[in-house]
């Protein structure tokens, strides 16, 4: 049985082919019953309760789409990607499609709810690890079938492209996420012509390149990319928020009477080596969602420890700590002047947060040029790709 | 103290004028301080965490914005609309344009979490009755200075064109939500011209009106409005999840170890009358928001009851039950049938929903015609005023 | 030879596979080396010296877009459902599905410049008559290439589905310019859910059929249709201007003087009965686009006819007449009076603008009900279709 | 009387303040009488018969929109900066912003038909310079009105400010062509921030400067300023019919029999000394828009003279000559090269074309730092100024 995400059966009775109504994209088309299954595992479902952008709302109140229908628009792209490819005459079997389609599809299956937040901090594996655990078990689950995209997931496949589209410098995950992120909170900078860069991808030697016609619209994208890292991911607001929910965090778990209050979030604290990961592990991680953590502050209201419950109500309630930003850290005489003058000398939360930006270093974008020559970006663009790693310094008090 | 929605003093330290960024309107303006603080209260910052569109985005994954964006529209096209009568000489003063903008932004406030599924079921006043009690309250905590927004909220105030912005056959509530669902959902047919109507808005004798040009994007409205009902609120997927979640309470609310599980929630189930609300119900109802009822429903998965488990698992997994619609009731001989044929027979759900639609008996839409001459709407448009209130039976089973 | 509508050759010096960006759709697709050639030829380039709204333009600045862009655009429409049939079963050849598409794609190709204004006057054949006649003198330039078009444009063919979709009640004509107009004007009523009826065509026993699901996007679209005819195809001001042009085209024939100014003008008075229709007729009518008529109004100004000058420099320079529109025809009365006080007494346009709306009488647009009953939409929707004829009358005066 | 652009008296009888409809920013009002009687003015009205992008439909069919429109939307844009302005504080009179909007307005109305191929090779003055005469003669017809605006449109009103939204590297006039330009030809890269830009712009001593927060957005407006020359204004294609269109011209001129088909071209070929520019030439100028080009290429197909024919025939029926670009200029050997192996040897068009990119010499983009402190947008942006004059070398040939 199954009644679909959106709507209609193209044969009615036959199989599982829908259709799902996009704000960016319209129409798109689930491709083949295997990923309409895997669509709508629970493990898949959790990401329609964990918001893509975290705490951004509290600066781009529009901004509160899920990493549901993110992973859904880079199915999309992914499909049209491969067909522009076929049409350029680049063999990709149905098996390998179907595996490029389920390794992004699936490519973020393993975040916690407020990744940005409190993976890094609590978490000792990548998002991308653990997705690839929730694979491996939805692959025995699924009976194999998830082989070829585990294979292209961990850039083992001989069709080096596939591997590329999933995740790279110019991969569908990113243009995805860039013009959603770009559409939801009204930052009008972030919009990318992937329309166009699709068109323009092309395969030589089993890698992805570009053909030379694409390159502003390259440039462009990567333009938008940093300026929706500066103006929305790393917001100085946002930055504030986050650091506010991490401190939060560590002082619950560190509590005797915190976590007790949301036992869920327990399960975030107790990470196993990725070898051990198991079947009730990932159960445990894939219990957990947005809701936990909304729960688990309102709950820690009647913590009883100050220190608590000033951060606990400024994330619920919007009271929101200030945050300085500088191109250098800050000096000790800085932040003694910020001690003096803040509500809660023992809540300043300093740090740094860097926009990696394009690498020059690995990994380039290729550009095809005439005569099938394949050339880096770095060496036909005049985008500045010398800005391109930039590390900002914070000072969060109240 | 909280540092602003969004980005930038006007001028430095002086006061609170704030710009938002709305996917919609783009760059949108807070009036004024008092305003300004409203937004910042832990009554209105509750919105954020409370979906506009409750359980549609099974449905329609984008539509997962909160009540809080909608507020804030309503907010702007409230701003846009006073500027467009004033321009036509209509006297408003300051502190009439201010009340009526409080009216707006607060006019949804006390909505309940999932609000089409619980709302009609377990609480005994319309959110509009809690809403007025929480500008009550916050009237009290400032000093009086919501008196006029009350006034208009309730209908009182002398110049009726400033309720009927709030709350009408027309109003900038509709538009906003209207417009805000369609954008989300991505169903292109509920777009709806509102900068048109806005600016063919005009006073008579204290009456809102419409010029007579406006005629057009008037039927467009009305036709938007009913397409958005049945294609996105009452879409027969959204109404097996709302009867599968009204069901769910109903059942957790019954079990001798439900409510337990998660105990806010039982503050939906004892609203007193609304002459009893205090200070401590409405603190009380303003903690509860949607992570509650997910928390509730992840929680109940160990309950014990099939049946509270069955609804719980669907709801969070998408296993949704079956829905067939009708234009009459099913018969005893069809509800057989499906008995048979289900999985759950205890869980069969019957029931109507209604589409009240435009109403030609009371407060019509009155459009201006030369030479100063107002008539109803029903008298002038081409509109099916007649099939414009629909009703059709459901039944649900799994 | 040619190098293309826009950029690219998928594979370099093998075909003419192009890509042409369109602001609506974005990239579309010209799908073989025919139906590039036939978009190369001299006949189809003329249409991008045609605008597709002529003079509205006086109301809506925006509305300058070409009938070749539309044409192109109805094209792309043409193959995204083909697409869509063919993906629910139904059988259509490369060679159907080619001749659908030049069908639809040269279906302009016999209009004349302001067309609205100029052919119901002065030409004694429909524009569709027209198009016929150099669809077949192509087919004998092309070799009988266009055979399978022409028996679908003139609903010769079987499978009549193919010729609704170039022609019909919901054709792809209508879905592009309706879309169109309302992109370029500005007129946000008039978009319509296009991708979402495309999805909901299918085919049964031959004949063009939309799902039951469809139904409200059906709605929206006659309702769009109706609300675009009256506000900018027969807008009140876009009226006065085409009878200005009439007039004034009309005075420029008769009068001794005229027609020589700009001869080419006088292709339009000389039609031939369609039989005789031979090259020669059609290379001169195919010559005369928007700027003889342009031409020709600025030559007049030096006409020395004061009525001819009066008309021509209205139109030029946008002192256009004054336009009153009533439901009945204006009484002797009240024309009397209207010459009283106008400026130019002989120049009082009298007459009368129908939009005729969706037909209940013949070829009414079927819906696909469950268990494959077909039935028509006027059964099914609650459509207001009695209210569908309007007539309009006019008078015009300075 | 006039009976306006677009739809409205906001008070019947009243003035003349109207509405437009524009399909990028919704509606917008003409803010006066004088601003409405100088759009009714003939030499205003022209503009509606020249495409903003002259042959640049050939690759983009979307884009052909009119100079009319652009000048409504800059019109528009000044009306939205002087409103923030006002709200920060900086004070401007009536009559400053009055003459703010004219001047832009009217900073076009000296462009001739197909501007960028036909004024740069025959015309001695600049646009800008025409435009002058064209304001000047005005202000004698308006007794006076437009001396605000001239002052302020030549640089020397001492609000300098005023003028730099007129003219400058970030003037209102660019912020709507590439907004616009980007909407009609569907290049999504070349679609700029304007509302952010506008809402960040302040005034240090009379200068404009632009809030810290906003450099991103222009980091973002000078990219994609970039991309749309490369793209749009300098595509090769674009680049060969215009080179067309020029040798086409020159010939006509030189031909003893060419001119004298289109007389009213010849005035194009006649322009004095700015200082004796007469009523009467201006008259002259002002009365040449697109259809006289058109018509001319018409008529010349029957001149007689191969090379004409080829030219014109190649522009009607877009039969363009081939255009390759090069970083460098081509050698003797190149164009040896080409002139052997391609058709019309003794049409072969070589020349170059720079893109004149953000100046660091005069003039830059200020930016307003925190305490008041302003400084050149180099000095802070990490836009890459070093590429930012580029110039490729054309060869064009059939």
């Amino acid at each position: 049985m199954g009644n679909g995400i959106k709507v209609k059966y193209i044969f009615d009775g036959m199989n599982k082919r829908k259709i799902i109504n996009d704000p960016i994209y319209g129409f798109t088309t689930i491709p083949d019953d295997l990923i309409y299954d895997l669509i709508q595992h629970p493990f898949f479902q959790r990401l329609r309760r964990i918001r893509q952008l975290g705490l951004t709302d509290y600066v781009y109140p529009g901004g509160t789409h899920s990493r549901f229908a993110h992973a859904l628009g880079a199915l999309h792209l992914m499909t049209e990607a491969i067909d522009v490819l076929r049409n350029k005459g680049i063999h990709i079997t149905n098996k390998e499609a179907q595996g490029a389609q389920i390794a992004i599809l699936l490519h973020d299956i393993g975040h916690s709810p407020y990744s940005h937040a409190l993976e890094r901090k609590f978490i000792p594996w990548s998002h991308e690890e653990i997705s690839l655990e929730f694979m491996k078990l939805l692959n025995v689950e699924f009976d194999g079938k998830l082989d070829e995209a585990i294979t292209i997931f961990t850039h083992r496949h001989k069709k080096k492209f596939l591997a590329q589209l999933v995740s790279g410098q110019l991969d569908l995950d990113r243009m995805d996420y860039l013009n959603r992120d770009s559409f939801y909170t009204g930052v009008a900078e972030g919009v990318i012509g992937y329309q166009r860069i699709i068109k323009m991808l092309n395969v030589v030697d089993n890698q992805l390149v570009v053909e030379e016609k694409g390159i502003y619209s390259i440039d462009k994208f990567l333009h938008s990319r940093r300026i929706m890292y500066w103006q929305v991911y790393l917001h100085k607001t946002v930055i504030a928020a986050e650091q506010m929910l991490i401190h939060w965090f560590e002082m619950i778990v560190k509590s005797k009477t915190g976590i007790k209050y949301i036992p869920s979030l327990g399960a975030l604290t107790a990470i196993p080596p990725l070898k051990e990961f198991s079947k009730k592990i990932l159960m445990k991680f894939s219990s957990i969602d947005d809701s936990d953590v909304t729960m688990g502050l309102k709950s820690s209201l009647n913590s009883g420890d100050p220190n608590i419950v000033v951060l606990a109500e400024g994330l619920l309630n919007r009271k929101l700590f200030k945050c300085q930003l500088s191109k250098k850290p800050f000096s000790a005489l800085e932040i003694k002047k910020v001690q003096k003058n803040c509500n809660h000398p023992n809540l300043i939360f300093i740090g740094k947060e860097t926009n990696a930006g394009y690498s020059t270093k690995l990994n380039e974008i290729m550009i095809l040029k005439k005569g099938n020559v394949v050339i880096p970006l770095s060496k036909v663009s005049d985008f500045n790709f010398s800005m391109n790693i930039d590390t900002k310094y914070y000072i969060i008090y109240s």
